[in-house]
């Protein structure tokens, strides 16, 4: 049994590699775990990868597991989910990949990046139940996007950058790093930062008709992020944003 | 005139996106820095891009300006460097590139990450001379790439990721993190901190024939990967790695 675990790129469907692409021809099974959430535009723009290069395949979709939000415990809450999330995975594979078959996984944006999927595979591996070879497509992450819309390099001359989470940077600023990517923040963190000398560039649903994109001196445009960023989300039930701060050089 | 800085990934030709692939396919002009350097692999790769998704194109050459590598102000160095490439760009781009044309420049690996066309193409905009419209084709990174080819995250659990130079590395460890990811590092840093416990992941030539892994505990395996590395640069005259460092919890 083979495994692929394949990043599809951050919501343009032109962001798929050619490796990816292929990779995905040669797919028999795809194994989807179901969110029950409202991002029914992701589950169409997975069809539509699907529908555009898949050859011969079924989709086989797991009941993702409820992961507790209100726990304090965030990393142990997370390794838990991660567990129950394991288990209906090796269940899928066992009960719907043959042995000489390829089974495969979709990921948004990069494997690598802030995703739970070869965390899982890796436990499914360690239980020694089933054996299985883990190929990885690498993808255009989010945050790559962000940076490509904004026409923006990252990283300043020699100087080292930070992803992070909007959990840390509301708690502070990193130490030593004037650039700074913030991944998954449902807090808005940035509005901890507005007495810095320093620029923003956030994006949301990139690579999608709906993107949205706001750039300009943090403390002049936090407000405005943050009501677009409501509205938003408001309007279609989720939001995917990313956004990069530049502390400007003192 | 329009102007397309293309990300083409870390080395494998499937690395493209179809985004990549269909920006290439309309750009009538390339521009191309000779750096006078012996990585004839790397120009065949990108002459062979170019077959394979070009249509009707010229190559434009430009001299790649000498970096001043013995100088201790390494941002300066840089900076002036910088200049001197944005002025033959302008050159390239004044005197090859017609009004309503479309013209590009190939990147390794991702614009947004440690490349300097971005900046070289903000500068010359300033200097109000030429005025062109810029594209940026997001690419798969050697940071992605890595990760990918070892099967790992680049992030542990709610925690941050590092990217930095190994001259900032061979002098300390970044605070509070414990994922470390280090491009274009000539000096070897990991081997400043064999005391740590933790893990290297390491990788030369990403995506091609040529490609390298070593992996493991780093105070088992970083001699390994030191001689490895002065071997594979000694036949082919250079290299490029990239690798993840990652600090075990306390």
């Amino acid at each position: 049994m083979e495994i692929l675990v394949i990043g599809i790129g951050a919501g343009d469907p032109d962001h798929l590699t050619l490796q990816a692409a292929k990779a995905i021809e040669r797919v028999d099974v795809f194994f989807v775990l179901d969110k029950g959430e409202v991002k029914q535009e992701l589950v169409e723009l997975r069809e539509e990868i699907l529908r555009r290069h898949g050859s011969q395949y079924r989709v086989v979709v797991g009941q993702d597991p409820e992961r507790d939000r209100s726990s304090a415990a965030y990393v142990e809450s997370v390794d838990d989910w991660r567990r129950r999330r394991a288990d209906v995975c090796a269940d899928l594979i066992a009960g719907e990949l043959g042995a000489d078959q390829v089974g495969a996984f979709l990921v948004w944006g990069d494997p690598s990046l802030y995703d739970s999927t070869l965390a899982i595979l890796d436990d499914i591996q360690d239980r020694g139940e089933l054996t299985f070879e883990v190929e990885v497509i690498p993808g255009i992450s989010s945050v790559s996007a962000l940076a490509a819309r904004h026409r923006v390099g990252l990283n300043q001359v020699g100087r080292p950058i930070q992803i992070t989470t909007g959990r840390r940077l509301a708690k502070n600023w990193p130490d030593d790093v004037d650039d700074v990517v913030v991944m998954l923040d449902a807090q808005t963190a940035f509005t901890a930062h507005t007495d810095q000398d320093a620029e923003i560039y956030w994006g949301a649903y990139l690579g999608t008709p709906d993107e949205l994109l706001v750039a300009g001196k943090l403390s002049e445009v936090a407000e405005e992020i943050t009501e677009v960023r409501a509205a938003a989300r408001e309007r279609k039930g989720w939001i995917m944003d990313t956004y990069l701060l530049r502390r400007n050089q003192r």
